[in-house]
């Protein structure tokens, strides 16, 4: 991958979590005369301390982030970028556009979505004005905009934080404040053209990070309220029995049927019936033996949903990914909102005994179709048919910083070049050339001393991952040269100043 | 610029606010058999809108977002992705790392650092647990990062939302919710070396824009303390009396007078002296001038100021940008914790009769040196020395909203070429080919109905600006070739299926 660069040599000498960025390893001491900003700052400190003491009682307080939350640090943010960027690519790739809303909405807004989970919602404090909550998802704001702008086709993605108060499980990339990932197609279409492409994005997506063996499940809502309806579950309990089954990948069969009955209220023998379903899972095949099943081909939904299914994996055949694609009737999802088609990829254990089904390890993608949703702020209730998918990026995130932990080092600058002298008195004539540098184009860096040592600049170059460093002496100066060094060989070699940027961007391949 | 590219003539029938995202001109009607998702649709609208009147007493919610707030649809996004790739390509190219934080950050946290504007932090409902409040800027949260960590060396940036509960202006840039560009270099170095880097980054980034005729203002706390140490201000009133001054940019210099009279209780006496002093602005002569001042060369804090300033100007003047530089005494920032150089740009109006002075529009960057921040987070004080610089986008994105609503359209997704056929029946061939298309990276969109008309198709292009299009038929798909059709020019070759991405590739000047 292109953000793993491997270093030179040196093993770097103050390479901590923070991917090595020490500008100055000895601190430098402040020049003659001293310039002390020191008085002022010691003043505005004992100033705002005693604001602060003011205004808290307790002194002492911790220094860190809130609950469930994380800074990302420069090596967090490489990772980040690259799962990103492959992420944005994709979407590009199928022809959305961006856009963006704000971190909360109206606390109406998101009323009422959700279901169970409403809970979850962070408000913020009545402060005068209107009463607003933090996004939960991307969905329902992308749903308030369509019915704000009574827009009714529209492909777009967005990426941004949302804000849940779960309990956070931090090494499994659980937070309460985490990316969602969501592209979207808005809009009436024959059927499953754009739920199969919201698929082949997910395996576009996971391929792309070439992450470890990847399933996608599928199954259809009205497939499951049709299978509810045949085992004779009232109409009433469609939507919770789903949270019911929904669990599934969590706990076992048995914690679910208990609660099917005991909670929800439903005969056992229903409950059976719906066990014999719910663990089927299969291809094509399934779907032509559940289309002759007595019970189930005699309900309308059902079998609209089977023969959806049917289209869909003819799509993903076309699309070449049916291998990685599972109809699975266990398959519920949580939020209430869905209407057709829902998805959800996991990855599997990558070491398998062969023979044996593959062990998932956890949810990095899900999504369905909602054709309601955007209805319910239309004050005349007219639909807008959406399908979507949203990646887990957080988890994503854990895995590859998890693997990297145990790779190469990730460089977190992209800097091409350190602008190095060998001569005392010579700030000007950096400050010269590095300007000169930036204002080509190129990723130049300086240590900011006036007479730094040769060696502290060599060893910055190598804690960091520079791959060059132009240094400039007098004789240099005199020539009208710049003495080109690549880090990791040694070699040097003499460029003459008017050629020097064409040099640099050739030896680094950035144009 | 570009993000700018002219579309082929047809003014395009369906470019609505939002760029011309119309999938499909005239609704596709359901295929055959019909697969009503409707019937599960109803009744989940249904059953979600009867929750949301149990939950909700006013029906008639109002479809917005949040006072100060703003959504960016797909035209806003690309001019905003435009502005901040500049921004991080400038960043990234003075050797920044990046970072990122939490929105929202520990009540205490913020709580004693931003002055009087305290009162504008939107703080989070207690729901049990932490106290939290939304960030009021970025500068807060780095030297929370920074003590956390234990970090002294770092060069950063950040870009992120920033909340602030004010009053909201926006059609001049000014939102609730906003972003900040940040970077900052932090760590003990020789003086102004990172200071005149700032101001560099703060030029390149308006140059990049290619905006109007800007003006970056500096200053320094300390020859401001100076100021008001020999005009006789009482030291306890040097921060309330910055603020005031930080107000001539709004208003006039008698109001600020009488606020420095009446409610500051100064002499009037002192505020005469101050006013000289900060009617001054000019560049390197006025440094030489004041450094001669009987008065404020006595000033021992005034005096380092001064030469600190001097040492700018000739590192300024290296970087070939003094000449957009202005010395101003009356530059004051309105927040507590700078010790050292302030800087803030303003842009210029466009047309000035010769000979008078340019008027400024609007700040669109500033900042400055606050060495005392990180040690109000360290337990024993310890301090980091940091300077930094912010750039106000929101700003910019509305200058360049508005210049573009008078200037081309702009493209608002990165398509390369339709998939379209003449034929009816011919799904199964265009997924199969847009799929090969998709994995070999190109850019590709298809209209998802089964059968759509091949004007329809064409049509889309042009109101996408999509700029070529691959169509496939009978005969294409016998001889094995695609017809490559060129929308601006109507010129049609046919290619063979194995150089198609390459033709692709070179034609839309895309790798």
């Amino acid at each position: 991958m292109s953000w793993f660069r491997p270093l030179a040599a040196s093993a770097g000498r103050c390479a901590g979590s923070l991917g090595g960025q020490c500008l100055a390893p000895s601190r430098a001491l402040r020049a003659s005369a001293a310039r002390p900003h020191s008085q002022v700052a010691e003043d505005i400190v004992k100033l705002l301390q005693a604001k602060q003491e003011t205004h808290e009682v307790k002194k002492n307080f911790v220094l860190k982030t809130p609950k469930g939350t994380r800074d990302y640090g420069p090596k967090q943010m490489a990772i980040r970028e690259n799962v990103l960027s492959t992420i944005i690519s994709c979407f590009k790739r199928h022809g959305a556009e961006a856009i963006d809303t704000p971190v909360f909405e109206l606390k109406d807004t998101l009323t009422g979505k959700y279901g169970e989970d409403s809970k979850l919602i962070y408000d913020l404090k009545d402060q005068g004005g209107e009463l607003l909550s933090l996004r939960y998802d991307l969905t329902v704001p992308f749903a308030r905009y369509l019915a704000m702008n009574k827009i009714t086709n529209i492909k777009r993605y967005h990426i941004a934080k949302v804000y849940r108060r779960d309990n956070p499980a931090m090494t499994r990339g659980r937070y309460r404040e985490f990316y969602q990932c969501d592209f979207d197609i808005a809009g009436q279409f024959d059927p499953m053209i754009p739920d199969a492409e919201c698929l082949k994005i997910v395996h576009e997506v996971l391929s792309g990070l070439k992450l470890r063996n990847f399933l996608i499940k599928v199954n259809d809502r009205r497939i499951l309220n049709g299978v509810f309806a045949v085992c004779g579950v009232p109409d009433s309990l469609f939507h919770s029995t789903c949270s019911t089954v929904d669990k599934l990948n969590k706990v076992t069969w048995e914690e679910v049927k208990s609660e099917m009955v005991g909670e929800k209220g439903l005969s056992p023998e229903a409950v059976e019936r719906i066990g014999e379903y719910i663990r089927l899972h299969d291809g094509l095949g399934l779907i032509e033996q559940l289309l002759q099943d007595p019970k189930l081909s005699q309900n309308k939904l059902a079998r609209e949903g089977l023969e959806d299914m049917k289209l869909l994996f003819e799509y993903l055949t076309l699309f070449g990914i049916a291998d990685k694609i599972s109809f699975d009737l266990s398959l519920a999802r949580g939020l209430d909102y869905y209407t057709g088609a829902i998805y959800e990829a996991v990855l599997l254990q990558p070491q398998n005994t062969p023979g044996e089904e593959p062990v998932s390890v956890g949810s990095v993608a899900g999504g369905g179709r909602y054709d309601g949703l955007v209805g319910m702020f239309d004050n005349k209730g007219r639909k807008v048919p959406c399908v979507g998918v949203s990646i887990g990026v957080e988890r994503l995130f854990s895995i590859m910083e998890q693997e990297v932990e145990y790779s190469e080092r990730i460089r977190t600058t992209e800097t091409q070049v350190l602008v190095a002298t060998p001569q005392k008195n010579f700030l000007d004539v950096r400050l010269k050339l590095i300007s000169d540098l930036w204002d080509s184009g190129i990723k130049a860096e300086m240590l900011y001393k006036k007479n730094p040592k040769l060696l502290s600049q060599l060893q910055y170059c190598e804690d960091t991952g520079i791959p060059l460093v132009a240094i400039i002496g007098e004789q240099e100066l005199k020539d009208g040269v710049v003495k080109l060094r690549v880090v990791a060989t040694r070699e040097e070699v003499d460029v003459r100043r008017e050629n020097l940027t064409e040099e640099i961007k050739r030896r680094t391949c950035q144009p």
